[in-house]
């Protein structure tokens, strides 16, 4: 592990001009780039390459491998969005389980359910979780949480020694390029599965309509075969590439039904609680444009002979 | 008017090192950078500067003063979203008028409409339209319907002389900085009633939640006092900035619920006619997160003594 602070001016490859622009292998021809006000740390992890920046307008960044993971300014969407339908569509979610999300932004959300009672984090990285606690501190607060835990090592490990054990299960990954990629896989899917208890659901990112519809579609194909329950919801979020990014929410119980909320709080609290989700938001979010729909229109079961 | 075609090597200061980077007084601190194949066209019109180029995964895409207008790639999200929510909405819309939309793509739609016997576009600019016909066929096909006819000229004035008459004024224009300065404002909004017969509709490019609530919240609010029925939707599209847009909607019909599609078509005719729009997207489009709810909410009334 190489790692630099502040005391030395500090330089990065996606940084020149005072301008961040992000790498995109999966989103190739475009770019969002966004104007930085300093470098806050830059460090090769023993997995990734971690930046840290103060922006202009979107307050403090979190780069891994050229990618944007959280800005101050957003992250409530995604933690939010990743988080909420998932958690009020299981009617009793005890013990949730955050794989990824080392920012803690996602278990800042999943604390708000009084229902939780263990919240437990797997992130492979053990550098997000400590320059999140420095640099991120509206996210990382929830690590003060008694009933948080957090395991540093890999999602596909963690969950081969746990069977019949978390309500839910969110996924909170990069993209499948690097460290996260057989979090995008059958066999992973099969693990959240097994690792649930009846009644069981999943909340993982899901990728973007815009970009990635082959990719959603392939996910959402096996996800069906292991879940009797799976559906794409999506949210807006602009330091996402092309200002939105999915989820695939799955159901060991096939009476789920995503699309309405099982629990809500009184609008009142609703407002107290969260920056964007709520009740018809929850809804809103399964509703797909045509293209989607007809993408991701579940097949006609193949005729037996 | 300079004007340039490729004949010769055009450049722009926009583009450098094969990448268009967006301008933005109205978005400090991010740009949406799109990767050139070739620059098709450069002209400094009567009222703005006009660029057009091939980009490498977005297709064909004009840009005005700097800023994204319609790439070929997402623009159907766009064009869809201001025109359908707004028609649908309308008992019968005889006669349209296109306030902007040079690029001919919102006529695209309206026309879709068969109850449309009159579809009217001016916009201040004729370079916009005279190049879209070269470069953005699949837009500019409008402009071949019998039913269509086109002013090029001030929309405000247009609309001084025009009173009564239209069912739906869609104001497709760019933001308020440069020639649709005058579109944001409460006098624009009183000349569009009153070009309106009774039950009259308006759609107006209503810029993005997550980049100018305050503006939003003002257009609103004098739209209230000119309209009995106005409210704010969206649509998710990648290449505006922050990778969505609004619009306001108002209606001359107190009855008016935009909320819910007045009018619809099946569901086989809407997988026919939208890549986009569906009944579904339609109600979707007008479910704002907290954060936008909380800011638009309209304000009790004010106690009279």
């Amino acid at each position: 592990m190489s790692s630099s602070s502040a005391s030395t001016k500090l330089t990065h490859p996606n940084i020149s001009n005072g301008w961040f622009s992000e790498s995109g292998a999966m989103w190739p021809g475009q770019s969002m780039n966004i104007e930085v006000n300093q470098i806050l740390h830059v460090e090769k992890s023993k997995f990734q390459d971690v930046l840290v920046f103060e922006s202009k307008t979107y307050g403090n960044v979190l780069v891994l491998d050229g990618v944007i993971q959280v800005t101050e300014r957003d992250e409530f969407s995604y933690q939010e969005m990743i988080t909420h339908p998932a958690l009020f569509s299981h009617p009793n979610p005890e013990r949730v389980l955050v794989i990824g999300g080392g920012d803690g932004g996602v278990l800042r959300e999943v604390i708000k359910h009084p229902q939780v009672k263990e919240a437990v984090l797997c992130d492979i990285d053990e550098a997000v979780i400590r320059l999140s606690k420095k640099y991120l501190p509206g996210m990382s607060i929830s690590y003060e949480d008694p009933k948080v835990s957090v395991h540093i090592g890999d999602g596909f490990d963690f969950l081969q020694n746990k069977k019949d054990y978390f309500d839910v299960i969110i996924t909170d990954s990069s993209d499948p390029v690097g460290p996260a990629e057989s979090l995008y896989q059958s066999r992973y899917y099969e693990l959240m599965r097994d690792a649930l208890r009846e009644g069981g659901i999943v909340s993982t990112q899901g990728e973007c309509q815009w970009l990635h519809l082959s990719l959603i579609k392939e996910v959402l194909t096996f996800a069906r075969e292991l879940f009797p329950v799976a559906e794409y919801a999506y949210t807006t979020i602009p330091t996402y590439p092309s200002g939105q990014i999915g989820f695939i929410l799955c159901s060991k119980n096939k009476e789920t039904n995503f699309k309405e909320p099982l629990r809500s709080v009184s609008a009142e609290q609703e407002l107290k609680l969260f920056k964007y989700y709520n009740s018809d938001i929850h809804r809103a979010s399964f509703v797909l444009p045509n293209f989607t729909r007809q993408a991701l229109a579940a097949k006609p079961a193949p005729k037996t002979a």
